[in-house]
């Protein structure tokens, strides 16, 4: 039986799962995509993700009740929508999918767009994850410890994580 | 009318869509990251996510037939499972999705599980987007070309993008 059956990720002690419950679907990465990319015209988004209008409607409400997104023009022929600072700050994750997709969908030397610095024309590197003081850490370095926001049921989860290491 | 209407994500010439297609829904994310981090039997998964066994074997079985998961113990009283090296490469994006759980669900200081370098305790850096030589970029500074796997309908998409923002 599993532990905690039937808690909806919206309501979990859990960076990831609370994250991956607002961003839902990939509609609503890709959609936030084209807002990152200064895409910011309903209609013109529609077309470049060949979207239907409800769909596109529904998920630029749903972000924007998760305050990623805003309306920046309210008229209703011409609607223009951006994103707020939240919205933004998912500029690392959105590079990184596209470069996994780059090079294990298209392959190297295969991708259908090239991500580049407009003033330098340098490529992106492929994304690191580092610590404070500059280390590049592979996933088997991260050291897990219940923070100060953990509930006792993230604590007995962690407990299990290290017992179940130790086996 | 959307230019490319009912074309799946799977066929789209684009990284984001394609990679999105593959994640699919937040349990299969949820579910690498339980395998990033160690946990390999299905049972302690199960467990630690409060997944359906049904849902979860369906999660593994998708992930296998994309090339990100491997059975790697086929007792089918006690099966585990790890990442193979594509599933590996995510582990920037699973960083910077729960980073940004941490800061915008969270909160700075209440964040439930703190992930530190094993050896030295050290804190995670944000995630930056930076080019080759080591520029740190924020999204307006990018610059989009159609790159060598685009196709006639990227190349039309990128030039519309272009125009619509000398608009």
């Amino acid at each position: 039986m599993p532990r905690r059956p039937n808690i909806p990720h919206s309501e979990r002690n859990c960076s990831w799962a609370r994250t991956l419950d607002i961003l839902g679907d990939s509609w609503s990465l890709l959609v936030i995509r084209e807002l990152m990319v200064g895409v910011d015209r309903f209609t013109l988004m529609q077309e470049r993700l060949g979207i239907s209008k409800g769909i596109l409607t529904a998920r630029l409400k749903h972000l924007a009740d998760h305050g990623l997104v805003e309306a920046i023009q309210k008229d209703k022929e011409h609607p223009r929508y951006g994103l707020t600072e939240k919205g933004y700050d998912l500029f690392a994750v959105l590079v990184g999918i596209g470069q996994w997709g780059d090079k294990w969908v298209f392959g190297k030397d295969n991708e259908p767009i090239s991500v580049l610095d407009g003033r330098s024309g340098s490529k992106l590197a492929p994304l690191k994850v580092q610590t404070t003081d500059g280390v590049t850490l592979s996933p088997e370095q991260l050291r897990f410890e219940a923070g100060p926001g953990a509930n006792d049921a993230t604590r007995q989860s962690l407990a299990k994580l290290l017992s179940s290491k130790s086996d």
